[in-house]
Order: C-alpha cells, then sequence, then structure tokens
C-alpha cells in the first residue's frame, strides 16, 4: 500500500511541500487541506491588489487547486483541520461550506497553517469595518470596503513593512490615511535613522504618521462600524475602515493542542530537515522558528520566501531526498511611497542584544555613476564587529536601483566576511550601474577605517 | 630629507595611489606626471557625454589638478614621462606643448600608464576620421567630428561593449551606424546566446550589424579622409568616420625599455601589494596583469574600478600602510541599447580552457514578482563544476533591474560556494524586486538539479 502524506495549508509552504514530495515519490497518495479560497498565492501582492496596481486576484495566484490536482495532490479546499491524533496518526478536518466532518490518515504530516494577524485587545477590536491583511480573503473584503463611497477616512494600525504598504494603497486610491505606530519611527526592524527616511517620505505623500502612539481603542457607532482610533495619548482619528498593519504570529495553535513541541521564539520547533520533534510530522513556513546565523538564536520570520524554501527542503526529504533549511540572517526589502528600504544582518540593537560589540558607518552616494541621468541617491550603513571587522548588518535606503543590492551584503554576511575582504570585491561597474566605486564597497571602506581607528585606541 | 614619490599616469590608478600616500605619509614628496588634459576622468563615460546624455566634460572628472594640488600633490599635466631609469632612479621628462625636458629623481615610483587601443594593421587606419575611443581627448575629438554635417555615417570597427556603447552614441543622434565584428556574436566575453541577443537588441535600434567579418582596408579619399570599411568578405561600407572599438592592450612600452619585467600576459607584473619586480617601483591599473582567481592565470582586465582599487593599494603601500589586491573574476557590466547584461566568473570557454568540467543551465524569469507592474524579462545563465557543483560562472540579460543581481553571484563565486548553497541564501524578496524565488536562486536550483543529475550518470 502507497505512503499517505497529509498537508495542513495549502499556500507557500504547504504547497511547496506537497509539490516537491509527489514529484519525488510518484506514488506517494498526498492530501492538502486549505481553509481558505486559494492555494501557493502571494500574500505580499495583496497591497498591490487593493491600490490597483495590480488587477485581478487570480494573478497574485501562483499554482490553484486544480493545477495542483492535475500534478496529483488531493486538494481538498475550504476545508479546515480541527484536531491533529499524533498517536493514531489522523487529522480531523471539517468543511467549512458544507459542513461535514471526517479524519485522515497519515505517514507523514506537514503542519503549515500560517501565520494569524497581532489583534491588539482593545475596545472595539471586533467591530465592524476593522480589518487585518494576511490572507487572500482579506484582501478581497478590503477591496470591497474600499470601493464603498461612504469610506473616505482610513487609519492604519502598525506602521511595519505592511501597515506602510497598504496605507500607500489607500492613499493611491485617494483616500485620506492616517498611520499610527506605537515606535518613534516606524518599520521597526530598521535603524531610527532609516526609519526616519521612511516616515518622511511616507508623509511626503500625503499620509498622516502619528508616532510613538498605541492605540487604546476602537470608538463604535451605533451601527456597529468602527468610526474612530483612539490612540494612547487620547487623540481621536476618525475612521471609516480601520486596518490592523500589527505584524503577525505564527498559528501554533493546532501544533499545542496535539502536542507538536514549540521552540523557545514561540514557533514550531524544527530540525534542519524540517523534522518537528513528533514522529512523521513536519512543519514549515510561518508558522516555524529558524535558526539566525549571526544571533545565534531561534526566530520567527515571517515571509514568503522562507515559506518556500522550507517547503521544498520538507517536500524533498518526505519523498525520500536530503535537504536542508540552512537558517536566515534577517534579509528583508520594501518599496514604500517611491522609497526603497533593505537591510540585512542584523540591527544596532540585535547586534547589541546578542553580545557583540562594533562600529557602524554611514555613507551616502548614488545609484550610478554621479554625472549619469538618473543617479539616485542612495544611504548605506554598515555595522562591523570590533577587531575582525567582520559584517554584522547592513541597512540601504534611497530610491530606485538602490535596495536591491542588499542581496550582495547579505551573501557576504552569509559567508562571514569582514569588511577588508568585501572593500576588494570585483563587483560590476559601468556609469548606468554605479559609481567606480559601488556604495556597497565605499560603505566597507569606510567601516574599514572605522574598525582600523577603533583597533587602535583598544 | 623627506622622500619622493613619482607617479606616471594621472588617471584612476595613479590618482588614487598618489592620494592615498599622500594622505598616509603627509611629509611624502609626490610629484605625479600626466600627458593628457586631465587627472581621475571617467574613461567609461565617454560614450556618454558623445552620445549627449552627459552636458560637459567636467562632469566626467571626479578630481582635477587642482583638486589634486590642493591635497598636496605636485602635477605636472601635458608632460610625458619619456623613459625610466631604474640605476639611478630617475624619470626623464618632455612637456608636450613647451617642449621643456628634465629629469625628476624617485624613492618610489607608480607605473600607472593604462593602456593603448588597439589599431589592426591595415591601409588606411591613419588616415583622418578613423579615430580611437580611449581618453578623454579622443571624446573631445570624437564629439567635433560629430558636430560637423557632413558627418552622417559612422562605421564603428569591433563588437565590444565601447564599439557597442559608441554605436549607440552615435545613433542617438541620428546618424547612420554600422558595427563590424569578426566574431558570429558580439561581446566575445558573453557567451553566444546572450551575445546573440544583444546583436537583436542593437539592430532593433536601427543600428546595422555586420558579423563574422573582419576590416581588411579603410578606403580614403582624395581629401585624405576614411570614406569607407572594406570588410574582408569584401563588402564596403561607406563611412564619414570610423571609430575603433577594438579593445585595448596595456601600455608597457616604457616598462619594456626599462627592463621593468612583464608577466605572462603582457602586463606588468605585480605581487598582491602592487610592486613590480624592479626595486621601487609599483604598478596599477589598465597596464598591469591580476590573477584570476578561478582560472589561477594572469589576466589583463582594463576597467576603472580595478583601476582604483589597486591604485589605492599601491599608494596604502607606499605610504607604510599594509594592503593587498586580492585579484579579479570577470565580472563585467554593460547596457546597450535598453538591453542589460553582466558576466561574472568564467564564461564557458574559458572554464573549458581552464580544464574544468561543468553543466551549464539558463533560466528565464521576470525582474519583479511576475505579476507586478513593471515586470521586466530576465534570463540568467550558470556553470557549476561537476561533481562540487561550485559555481564557476554566471550570465545575466535583461531589461531593467535584471543585471546589477551579477554583484550577486560575483560574491558566491569569490566565496567559492555550490549552488546548493546559493539556492538557500537569504536573500531579499517582496513583489516590486523579485519574484519569491529570485532569479538568481531559480538558476541556482537548476543547476544543483544538473549537477544532481550528471552525479547519478557518473
Amino acid at each position: 500500500m502507497s505512503k499517505r502524506l497529509v498537508v495542513i495549508g495549502g499556500d507557500a509552504a504547504g504547497g511547496s511541500a506537497a509539490s516537491q514530495a509527489k514529484k519525488r515519490q510518484r506514488d506517494l497518495d498526498v492530501v492538502m487541506f486549505e481553509r481558505g479560497r486559494a492555494t501557493s498565492y502571494s500574500a505580499c501582492g495583496i497591497p498591490y491588489w487593493i491600490s490597483g496596481a495590480v488587477d485581478d486576484e487570480a494573478s497574485l495566484v501562483a499554482r490553484t487547486p486544480d493545477e495542483h490536482r492535475a500534478a496529483g495532490i488531493d486538494v481538498r479546499m475550504r476545508t479546515e483541520v480541527v484536531g491533529i491524533d499524533l498517536e493514531r496518526q489522523v487529522v480531523h478536518w471539517r468543511d467549512l461550506d458544507g459542513g461535514a466532518a471526517g479524519t485522515e490518515p497519515y505517514d507523514d504530516l506537514v503542519y503549515a497553517t500560517g501565520s494569524v494577524p497581532m489583534r491588539p485587545p482593545v475596545p472595539g477590536i471586533d467591530a465592524a469595518g476593522v480589518h487585518g491583511v494576511q490572507v487572500l480573503d482579506d484582501g478581497a473584503a478590503l477591496r470591497a470596503e474600499l470601493s464603498r463611497d461612504s469610506v473616505r477616512r482610513v487609519v492604519v494600525v502598525g506602521g511595519g513593512y505592511i501597515g506602510l504598504e497598504i496605507a500607500e494603497a489607500c492613499r493611491m486610491r485617494g483616500l485620506d490615511v492616517t498611520v499610527v505606530d506605537r515606535s518613534a519611527t516606524p518599520v521597526g526592524t530598521f535603524d531610527p535613522d532609516v526609519g526616519a527616511q521612511i516616515a518622511e517620505a511616507v508623509r511626503k505623500e500625503g499620509i498622516d504618521v502619528v508616532l510613538s502612539d498605541g492605540v487604546a481603542a476602537i470608538e463604535v457607532g451605533r451601527d456597529g462600524r468602527a468610526r474612530a482610533v483612539v490612540t494612547a495619548s487620547g487623540r481621536e482619528l476618525p475612521a471609516d475602515l480601520v486596518v490592523l498593519g500589527l505584524g503577525v504570529r505564527p498559528d501554533v495553535r493546532l501544533a499545542q493542542e496535539a502536542g507538536i513541541p514549540l521552540g523557545t521564539s514561540g514557533g514550531v520547533a524544527v530540525d534542519a530537515r524540517m523534522r518537528t520533534r513528533a514522529e512523521g510530522v513536519w512543519a514549515a513556513g510561518d508558522c516555524v522558528e529558524s535558526r539566525h546565523r549571526l544571533s545565534g538564536q531561534r526566530v520567527v520570520v515571517a515571509l514568503g520566501t522562507h515559506a518556500n524554501k522550507q517547503g521544498r527542503v520538507a517536500g524533498i526529504n518526505i519523498g525520500g531526498g536530503y535537504a536542508t533549511f540552512p537558517g536566515v540572517i534577517g534579509t528583508a526589502i520594501t518599496r514604500v511611497c517611491n522609497l526603497e528600504a533593505a537591510r540585512t544582518g542584523l540591527s544596532s540593537v540585535e547586534a547589541e542584544a546578542a553580545g557583540y560589540s562594533f562600529v557602524k558607518v554611514g555613507v551616502d552616494s548614488t545609484t550610478k555613476a554621479g554625472y549619469f541621468p538618473g543617479a539616485e541617491p542612495i544611504h548605506v550603513s554598515m555595522i562591523a564587529e570590533r577587531r575582525s571587522g567582520r559584517l554584522l548588518g547592513a541597512q540601504i535606503v534611497g530610491r530606485e536601483a538602490a535596495a536591491k543590492r542588499v542581496d550582495a551584503l547579505a551573501i557576504c554576511i552569509w559567508n562571514e566576511m569582514s569588511v577588508d575582504e568585501i572593500l576588494s570585491l570585483d563587483l560590476s561597474y559601468a556609469p548606468p550601474f554605479s559609481p567606480v566605486w559601488d556604495p556597497v564597497l565605499i560603505a566597507a571602506r569606510k567601516a574599514f577605517e572605522a574598525v582600523e581607528a577603533d583597533v587602535r585606541q583598544l
């Protein structure tokens, strides 16, 4: 009898795991449960669907249920797994539309439930007109809201990547938009100097940014709909629509109930092959924790690119192959209001928390040769370990063609290169692409000088 | 008495060496000889000055003679060094305008003479109306020619980077342009498939491209000006102006005459600190040979980015510091007629010549998420060593935002990463910047599969 793989969750991680396992082992029975309406879609694309830059929902979907079925995967849409029985090796499921329920046995199980949006425990949070932005259905709900003429004022709670992307999308639709964030600068994963530049760019687009102020309550009208956001400092921000962009946490409820161990970070604990500590159970995507290669800590990073890679690794291993996921180094990128920003490695705060002592430098340059038409400003900051000069982190902020340079620095960090080694790298140069010293090399040179100066003082 | 540094050549390498040495050792006497009209300028910017994209000559100059002088460097413009006496440690110079001559003693000497353009030894090559494109004066001469109404038809001999960039510049000025190249595809440093795409893009801009055909002669009119290029196959290409874009060779004449040893490649031989084999003589820039980190061979690569780095290294060492130039891996980038192309590591031909056995793959993807507005095509090819899967070379061709990704792969090659390691890298992802699997990761994944398939067959 052929073996059976059950996959919980049909988005990036689950879909990749199912596909890879089936591809490697043709006689494997693969059943994939998805409680939503879509499989393998780009959640990161939702803001652009909302703004109208992307026209239809279908283009966000990389692989439809029918495409998965054509590859031999038994996809059960709108079907939620409500329990896992590790002892009997079965999952309990429920059809969300028809109401039917049943169990499905497994030999291998992939836990790919993703994440759940953070919801602050404040009065009014469950009112109509308060939306998260996480799954495709959230996007559809938001689009429906935004097409109503009565929606003119939007308050976005949380100034992280997604919050700002949604704020920009709403602004592009001509609405009045306010972003509220507890921190002094938005996108807390960046150092404050980068965050300040982002705040400035967002404000220039006519978006109101309220910083250092949290959400205390959501005021609800007689119709049961949210009508204002009240901040901790007492400001009242009128809102026809409230969007929660406070980030996500791993969806581990089912795992906890079943007894699949979590890690120190709160995500499902997995080894390098994406095996959980429960026999026959694998996990991948936003719900798992990963090893941070610089801090040595376990971290939860909800990003489609990790989900895809982790799903692939789980699938290959389940299909009889061998693959590992080697961890993360905190690379991220965003474009908000024509400003590009990216980071890799540790931020200053993270580096300190990890016990590193370091020097920090920043340089201003241009994306092309200074004299070349279309050269745009780019700022590169780096932190390098004292004495060794090892690159620990880098952040880039600038205009078009600035931020994707972070990949080069991510690979330097991955290989534990020192800024001294980096400044000698054979990187590409031609006037339409960079100054003769690429901005990342100028930064490395300056960081090297700072490391040397520091050594002389030691 | 303070020591004296003499620098021959005031462009990228010489200028950097002089600046760094003076900066490190304030009491050093530094004399820099430059036979042209400018110091520290961007020769790579000349095509854009010719096209008109860059307005004035001054913007191509990174550091003027007066700026060098303000930093304490004794700059002798329009002054050619005509001989080096290693025994007596002096150079002989000649003022090109006034005719004065003299000698200058040195304790350290930097040989940074750059390169000379290749000139095919064919009849008519020295006629009026035949120009090289190498130094700023060449650019000025070409601009003067192009502003004459009688110049309508331009033939560019050589389809390398510079040849094509000049061809495009002339086309942008509304001229009839033909490029002639001996090879079957232009830009011979690229694999033929990339070269073919470049040829297509160039032709689409209305530039005639004649391939697999060399130059046999230049026909000269009664006025002494070139009037046509005659190819080896007998074609006659009418020309009011002929531009030579056949590449350059290191300018080693003075070195040879003085007895400064050359290396196997024909460039001046230097060690890691940029010391030649002659006592007290250093060299940097287009005139030296570098170690290719993959082939192990010595190669001459004429690129401003290497010249700057090598000059810096020589200057630091002369100034009492310690620095090395660790070699090159063949990274290059160009934009021609809206097509971007880049390479790093070894091409297929180079890898074979170096004795490597490898698999080659190519993938087509997009520069942003496929659904994102402005996503452009990108093609990434990779060659990976058999068994080890070590990345040996990569080439990228595509539209906007495609080619600069080569830096990421250059750093992978620099660190001797295998395609297996590469596909797991934590690279940046957001829909405005890449698909969820960045094109370079997709290529690495495919290369890994090819390596695995090859191993199974071994």
